[in-house]
């Protein structure tokens, strides 16, 4: 793998993974990232106070409202979301460090978000989309968490079925993978790393010595 | 894998190898269709006799001079090549029958095969391009078969670096795979059948039960 990534003098590749909600897509993030050592996540910024756990610069960095919409103002983010009460970023810098310097970056984004790195990076973006094997995978993968009530259920799924549409978008997503078995899932991703890494319109100009 | 060829209602790929002389690319098609008993393997018809061991419809179908020019007259060929003394051809039945199906099929051919196939079968096709890691490789592996002459050696690497050339042709070829590592470059070529696959403009309209 590392030959592939450090010995050709290619620009680096976003892979950009999104999913409806409950689609599985962090486990599967979480599967690329340990199978590929050289492949960086993409880190975000966020409004909102770190949950327990939660490590500043590894799961996002947490900076102030006011900073927030400074560096917004100023350009720094190559998409940005309001969730609730809070605002989520994805910062440009790091990536078009790692475009420039051939290194791979995997994001984990929502679909809004997909939309704007791709319309932004164009080539330089792959679009992987995560499809939930069946509503009724779905619900019971909800219903199994605990944690909503038979309404709070009932707009999730309604949602997924508004965020499905997406994966029918080509000009965002190039890949789709359905996450129903969780291993086979994580080899497609893997997969979609390699295969893209060998594009002849990436590789650029064959040299023989 | 079965799960992703059989499983969504697309049309078959056709997977078109091929390599400038030594690549190594036998091997490598060889081990693609162990791998992976989906993968249909596409029978060149030819004009010259059955080598020891050469099986009629698994290795060639042994036509003659006449029947061939017949076929060729009449259309039945994706492309076709004279060789020396001998004619190739690729008949278009077996690949329009697979594309329409859903089955995906391994073609190995030369460059100028590939360039037609391409040109008659566009997003059907999927051209890898399959390099040898170095002249200097290429040349003691040449050598080491001990069949050819220091003057055919020369003869065959000038045709090489010909050849090479193609490696540059995009609107032919989709991936480039280096063979240096016999077990790697097999990887690669299963990561770009499995990623192909999955590509959204491949897999149509999403659909969830």
């Amino acid at each position: 793998m590392s030959k592939a990534v450090a010995g050709q003098n290619r620009r680096g590749i976003l892979f950009v993974v999104s999913a409806p909600s409950g689609g599985g897509k962090t486990t599967l993030v979480k599967a690329a990232l340990d199978a590929d050592s050289d492949l960086i996540l993409s880190v975000s910024l966020t409004t909102r106070q770190p949950r327990v756990g939660e490590v500043e610069a590894r799961d996002y960095y947490f900076v102030s409202a006011d900073e927030f919409a400074r560096r917004r103002e100023a350009g720094e983010f190559a998409e940005s979301a309001d969730v609730f009460d809070h605002a989520y970023a994805t910062p440009r810098a790091p990536l078009e460090d790692a475009i420039a310097r051939g290194r791979d970056v995997l994001l984990d984004v929502d679909i809004q978000g997909a939309r704007a790195l791709k319309k932004l990076y164009g080539e330089d973006a792959v679009g992987i989309f995560v499809m939930p094997p069946s509503f009724a995978a779905l619900e019971s993968r909800l219903r199994a968490r605990g944690t909503d009530s038979d309404e709070q259920i009932e707009r999730r799924l309604q949602r997924v079925r508004t965020e499905m549409r997406a994966a029918a978008e080509t000009e965002v997503y190039d890949y789709r993978i359905i996450n129903e078995d969780r291993d086979q899932a994580a080899r497609e991703i893997r997969a979609i790393l390699t295969a893209e890494r060998l594009r002849l319109t990436r590789v650029g100009e064959p040299g023989l010595d």
